[in-house]
């Protein structure tokens, strides 16, 4: 017989991880009926009921009247829906890319609410100055948000080795940079939010963002490849993100596919990157290789109108993506593998090469069910992610949100400004 | 408020998740006192005492007195020790090995009850008499048997790809075998046991056998390495075996290491096995490719010996094992890689080259914590891996162990022996 205290722990314990399952369902799948919500977590009305009632009284669900009769009326009263409530917490979330900041507030349910930008170059940047920037950019922002969503947490996106414990970016070669504390410095310079702070790495959130809302959706075992200037990966296994001990994994880029090959900027030679990478592309079109996203621009352009030194570039670095894919797919018996950024655009080039080596290579079984795809958010994959990132610790307990009013609580999570539910947003975007 | 009959619903899956911790905790830890579970479950001692009665009852565990006083007495009644039953349920661990077949009985706590081997090539054998070979040498262990621990289901491992959900081969390249239903054809040869089967690849078994219990032990991001004709790697991400999606994960001797290298058994060319595996080495010693363990041996032999070709061949081995054991760091970030199998016999004259390989091709991030080790459980690794296998749905639920009497529930897992709870044992050994 388990006892009075150890069964009062295990109801509590049952109550978060109920509260957590209905809170990622809305989030996940948008509005749902009491009924819908039911069936999915398998639990009975009146515990729906209870768990709605507790997610509302924290300011983040909602009921209301459907809009319209459902396509199939069923016996008995109309059931409403319920949904994500836009006045929730939010995150703020800061994508820094080799070309350009980027920002957001993006709520529960994957909803941006607003969103800006600005090109520069990160890698001719100070991790300082890049901050600054960021902090700079931001404000605008933040300024609309009072009468917005509030910021609870900040994601952010960055390329490079992230120690997903604190952010410190052990290595970011597309920066040049090394040894960035740069979790504590947005913490510092974003310190009037007093909201905690996230950071990871740019593939692995486009890639979660992916699993959760775009290519991978549906899939337990997906690899998303991001190529932007190098590239990353993102890989999920039965179910969740590889991270690694440290949360540096994920770097394809970096496997030796001729050990005798080029100089790759980690110092080694032959790694996957110094085939696949933009500046491979570049250089067999007859580009400047560091011409970036203009240059990529324009080899698109002539590939799109049939130029034979474009498409042959573009088949070669097809032939290496699937002689590397296919290692992967030998290693991860993956259901779905997707393309993203710069190999998204280019597939259309690259494709035959790619799986003509993917079919030569990868074993027969692992091959036959794989499905390969190209991702389906764009760019917005990173900010997203890093809006998951950030938004993950309210998913995985609901109950840290304080109830209005609860000042102890609010207290205790340090915020710098009053409660905020109840707020109208300004005119903005749902994706979903 | 959680309404009565999900509390009790819930209850119920609180106490099967206890047994199964507690039993899970006594299976890898060995005899624990009352407290010490209480301690390591944090629940409390009525709790505590409340399983143990459930899985003695069940013929899973019992309870003694210490042969010994503690080191270091504690105040109040000396605490009895509980430990796994040796006279409980057991795993027939079938191993079919390019030259040899295994087979033994291992009961929970890894407790090895009795084991048996035959040397044959399973090369030149059909699957069907494989199978039969099998089946001949367990008669005489199951006939001891009848003193010993009850089969409760059998495990078996396998080289080549194997699909989890039914132990269906799709290809053994090692063997030569092409699509061998292995599950249901160990199922119907061995139909008088009654019990389940589950087959898994050799190299997995023994990677989560030395996650267990060896090399692995304490970490949640590991890879074991297995060398042994060709090479196979078993993959732990988070603390959980990487299966992939159908079970063919973890093929990493098909990563392509150099595209336009030597044709490789798999029909590719330049698969990291082409230089790493067994018969790169005999070659590069000068050896014959398909000697087998009696040529390793004797190169094993020679290098101890300090012969010169035969140091250069190890080290050569060595440099690509480092090549490729760097890209799966960058990839994975693992906490610890250990060799097994010719790997570890090999290491003492591989190991400088390997690490030399691996300083410079790894991401300083993830090399800087990355552990390199040698596989500690041996041969041992795949017969203990199988038994795990066959166990872990004991382990998942100890309740599906029939109490004494319960007819119902034996004649529903159709057994054709009656229930064997206090035979004595066999001479046997224990290893932990």
């Amino acid at each position: 017989m388990v006892t009075s205290r150890a069964g009062e722990i295990a109801q509590s314990e049952i109550r978060r991880n109920n509260l957590s399952r209905m809170l990622s369902e809305l989030h996940l799948r948008g509005p749902l009926t009491r009924s819908e919500l039911a069936a999915i977590l398998r639990l009975n009305r009146s515990t729906v009921a209870s768990l709605i009632a507790e997610l509302a009284a924290r300011g983040l669900v909602w009921e209301r009247s459907r809009d319209k009769p459902a396509p199939q009326p069923t016996p008995g009263r109309p059931s409403p829906v319920v949904e994500i409530c836009r006045e929730g917490p939010a995150a703020l979330a800061l994508e820094l890319s080799t070309d350009w900041i980027r920002a957001a507030v993006i709520g529960l349910g994957a909803f941006v609410a607003v969103s800006v930008s600005k090109d520069l170059s990160l890698a001719s940047s100070t991790p300082e100055q890049a901050v600054d920037e960021a902090h700079d950019l931001v404000g605008p922002i933040l300024a609309r948000l009072d009468h917005g969503p509030r910021v609870a947490a900040i994601g952010v996106s960055a390329p490079g080795a992230i120690r997903a414990e604190d952010g410190y970016i052990y290595h970011a070669p597309n920066l040049g940079w090394r040894d960035v504390p740069l979790g504590s410095m947005i913490g510092s310079r974003f310190a009037d939010l007093g909201v905690p702070v996230f950071v990871g790495n740019d593939a692995h959130l486009a890639a979660s963002a992916e699993h959760m809302r775009g290519s991978g959706r549906g899939t337990a075992d997906f690899i998303c490849l991001w190529g932007e200037g190098g590239i990353g990966a993102g890989i999920v296994v039965g179910g969740k993100s590889l991270s690694g001990a440290a949360g540096y994994a994920g770097e394809v880029g970096h496997m030796a596919v001729d050990p005798e090959g080029a100089e790759c900027r980690c110092g080694s030679h032959g790694c996957w990157e110094t085939e696949v990478g933009e500046e491979a592309l570049l250089r067999r079109s007859g580009r400047d290789p560091k011409g970036g996203s203009a240059a990529v621009a324009d080899l698109l352009e002539a590939a799109g109108k049939g130029e034979g030194g474009a498409l042959a570039a573009m088949a070669e670095s097809g032939r290496w993506l699937g002689i590397g894919i296919a290692g992967l797919v030998n290693v991860f018996n993956p259901s779905r593998v997707a393309l993203g950024g710069l190999y998204a655009r280019i597939d259309p080039y690259a494709h035959d090469a790619l799986v003509n080596e993917l079919d030569c290579r990868a074993m027969p079984a692992p091959r036959a069910m794989v499905e390969l795809t190209t991702a389906s958010l764009g760019a917005d994959a990173l900010l997203l992610g890093a809006a998951e990132l950030a938004l993950a610790p309210i998913l995985r307990d609901p109950a840290t949100v304080p109830l209005p009013g609860d000042a102890a609580a609010i207290s205790s999570r340090r915020r710098a400004r009053p409660p905020s539910y109840g707020w109208t947003l300004t005119p903005a975007e749902a994706r979903r």
